[in-house]
């Protein structure tokens, strides 16, 4: 059983979920699928957004960064507010796509804590850099795969995809049967329908 | 211990909210309070809108409408969609002004099941008028004070006052210290916190 996980570097509910994922998954026998995409193009095109809603609508991000800091501290996870957002993730999501599956949720996992806990900018290469580092992969090899046409290609397509499945917000979660679930809050939801198909908690394996 | 509900007839996510929150309230000895508002106001003096953002982004609407029925059937409530979304709900809002606190929920759920489940028509009398009289209400002495000018003026009062406490969607909840829950999703948290001022499970009394 494979659940797609759509995340953005950028979004702020992103992060814990991406922390979560793989702790949560695992107990049901279900394997997660990290597919990088940009929210900024989905943004301008379905909605007209040149920025984030949190940014453009302040109750809004007043909330967000409120409601964020709740949920991170619920989950035990650390949460510094970055001085920049949304930081810009084309780098980090076009290098993504150059690690093997098995590597993402370490190298993703890193990439989220520069962003959202050690205050990095992670469209700096270096950030990558040392993510790729620490996920134990060939830093170097992969970076400069990132900068490939093929692969810029690669993550323009992807977010084409995203849309085509109907994603509009970032993280999104796709059962196997094509369902979709939208956001960090979601996540129990869609673990129980990848199993289920319904709503209803599964036994854990 | 006091818990505020905001609640928007029209608004999707406040029909399964205001289905559950009484029985989630209960175990923990929590009163609700239960205070109608419009959305509309806000969304246009906020974000510039004149329709719900369901009605303006389909991809928004298209997963909140699924979405909705994944939770309805979750927690085993009836859903039949609207023929008319969002509906006119400022004569439910007015009439539920004029109601004691102690009869709202009761005819709050009633005008819930008209939108959301029997495909009536909440903006006209007959269809309040029997919910009134469903909650056991005087339906015409309340229907009659629902259009009185002092109860005008307290809607348009509480849709401002619910803006000053930072609310921009609906359903919110709003704890005793003034902490903001937005969603039918954190219903949950916004008991645990009323209780605890954290977002772990209260013992229940």
């Amino acid at each position: 059983m494979k659940l797609q996980f759509w995340f953005e570097y950028g979004s702020t509910y992103s992060y814990p979920c991406a922390m979560r994922i793989e702790d949560c998954a695992r107990p049901y026998g279900i394997e997660v699928e990290w597919r990088p995409f940009l929210l900024g193009p989905l943004f301008k095109s379905q909605q007209g957004m040149s920025d984030s809603p949190f940014n453009i609508v302040p109750q809004k991000g007043a909330y967000m960064w409120r409601d964020l800091a709740r949920v991170c501290e619920k989950h035990g996870l650390p949460l510094n507010r970055p001085a920049t957002f949304p930081q810009n993730s084309v780098l980090a999501a076009r290098t993504t796509l150059t690690v093997p599956q098995v590597s993402r949720a370490a190298f993703a996992k890193c990439i989220y804590r520069a962003n959202f806990v050690d205050g990095r900018d992670i469209s700096d290469p270096e950030t990558v850099h040392d993510c790729l580092m620490s996920a134990s992969l060939d830093a170097d090899a992969f970076l400069s795969a990132a900068n490939e046409s093929e692969i810029k290609s690669q993550l323009r397509e992807e977010t084409q995809t995203a849309a085509e499945f109907g994603i509009f917000g970032a993280p999104s979660l796709i059962a196997p049967d094509g369902e979709l679930f939208w956001g960090d809050d979601r996540l129990e939801d869609a673990l129980a329908w990848t199993v289920n198909g319904t709503l209803r908690p599964p036994e854990q394996k």
